[in-house]
């Protein structure tokens, strides 16, 4: 297999990402597609004492930057790393791609060039948070408007991902919301809670509020693109805030063991974001792998390894076998009762 | 000064909220007015060995539940415990009112009962969060579904209670959003940034990202109470779910110091939501107060504390001198322009 990686997005392209790379070759077995500036990308894989001869390398000029409106992807900006990543992707030049760039252009690029899984309303962008449980946010910052179908398309797509990549058998759904009663949520919550009660295919366990994502009550945590971004930035801003703050009370203690100390490190890895292993894009003809966006190294290298389970699990065939039978227009004729399906 | 409190809401009343009131005795000059089952109230403050006449004990039937839908307290709830409390604060037997019971039901009673200031679009629910400083989120969890010029008046609501009661000279204000950049953002907060770039009576800073709450980046951050209720109960659950994973994993490092536990358990206390001094409702012509759901007495006391201060600062009057002023109908017909204000 082979992953494709833009190597000139985020926060310090291409050396830290070239590097991840490089450390990521103990734990897949795939080879890397490093795509950017060839000459930065020899210099960074000299420097870190790497062979050359280890990747592939694909040469592209410029870079999209965060300030990047979406669109630039496929229109001035057509010729930089992430749509050249695309580009090959697309081609079949590789099995998955993972950028740390501008996460709309990846993402419109992603779905103009890559393409959607035929019947599939929206790809969906989405994070897994580790919790009691892995527990998926999806969306989690792609799609910031919605309708209540894509909300249960990201359903669909969520469950298939974790029962094929994760081995859950009947993964739980829930919907994000602001109180367990029946008159709560937003009209586009209590239109798409109703769908998802009568979906057969749906593993549907109601409403789920913020402060009970750490404690297993669903395995997939379905919202708009807004709010998953909300969550997922919330909650990475306060895991740093509270570890940094809880290390610092242990340390002004005085008489901390070398044993406490590390205890205490090691929660704070738990919680950090870039230890975790990127957001996947789901709903597309083949896996995208968007990593965190100040992305040191570690981050890329789990990013690599979560492409890698991705692309090997084949969950891609099993949402196109799903969606083929789902036929989600003949659904949404129906009024979300799914006879089209049966 | 009196504040009136109502004691049948949340989960376990009345007794762990008179307590509340017995223990806020020390630190609020006011005189307290419990309100709700009478036979209960005294036995709870008979077993707590606290002197009735102390207190003013105001007997009412009934108890709204977390089930009841909101407009209930004006139908056929108007005769619980929220409803009296409400309706005394209205009839000025009392300087402000605190509750912990259903939030829906105690806003729709405080906008219909103790009602809105003149001008004001809709009140709102904001809670100060404990960080590097203290932040204002406006609106916390009362307005669902919002529009532009919504958001625009909890800034303003905002700006003048942090200057009031906090001290702030010119509290900066920002709006809630998944990204810094110009084109980020739903229809609805990119509406509320162009009206809030444009009004001189506000001093926007701009976007806020869930990650940057903690690091003082604004004073007030606005949003719609969806996002709000979701920040706050995913920032509430975090703090639990982080300060307990540390704790155990100190505790498990097996010489963990005196020194170092207690540190860990002042994290623990400064974190959780229940030390928090409740959610104020803003934009009503009487102080009213949101203690948290699942209140201890501790946060009932707190929530007294923060009600009295509330009061004993007046903002009321200020935000009612604003309001005559800014003539919020004629601003919206000017597109935000203020010129109404000159």
């Amino acid at each position: 297999m082979k992953i494709i990686l833009d190597v000139m997005g985020g926060d310090n392209p291409p050396e830290a990402i070239v590097r991840g790379a490089i450390m990521a070759k103990e734990s897949v077995s795939s080879r890397i597609v490093l795509v950017g500036n060839e000459t930065m990308i020899r210099e960074a894989l000299a420097k870190h004492g790497a062979d050359e001869n280890d990747f592939d390398i694909v040469h592209s000029d410029g870079v999209i930057t965060m300030e990047d409106g979406p669109m630039c992807i496929v229109q001035k900006k057509k010729d930089s790393s992430m749509a050249k990543a695309l580009t090959l992707l697309a081609q079949g030049e590789g099995d998955a791609c993972v950028s740390c760039g501008n996460t709309g252009a990846l993402f419109t690029g992603a779905t103009l060039i890559v393409r959607r899984i035929k019947g599939v309303r929206r790809a969906a962008l989405a994070t897994i948070m580790p919790y009691d449980n892995d527990v998926m946010l999806i969306d989690s910052g792609a799609n910031v408007t919605v309708t209540a179908d894509y909300l249960v398309h990201f359903a669909y797509l969520g469950s298939i991902y974790m029962r094929k990549v994760y081995g859950l058998e009947a993964p739980r759904v829930a919907i994000i919301n602001n109180g367990e009663e029946k008159h709560k949520g937003t009209p586009l919550v209590l239109e798409a809670r109703e769908l998802m009660l009568g979906d057969e295919y749906i593993n549907f366990v109601g409403s789920v509020e913020g402060q009970e994502l750490p404690y297993a009550k669903c395995d997939i945590a379905v919202c708009d693109g807004f709010t998953g971004n909300v969550i997922l930035k919330t909650s990475e801003g306060l895991s740093n805030y509270i570890t940094d703050a809880a290390m610092a009370a242990i340390k002004a203690a005085g008489n901390a063991s070398e044993e406490v100390l590390e205890a205490m490190e090691k929660i704070r890895r738990r919680f950090d974001s870039t230890e975790y292993g990127g957001a996947v894009m789901i709903g597309l003809t083949k896996p995208v792998v968007k990593a965190h966006g100040s992305s040191d190294s570690n981050a890329i290298k789990n990013a690599l390894i979560c492409a890698e389970k991705y692309a090997k699990s084949d969950v891609t065939s099993d949402i196109e076998k799903a969606f083929e039978v789902l036929d989600p227009l003949a659904q949404l004729a129906n009024g979300g009762k799914n006879d089209s399906k049966k």
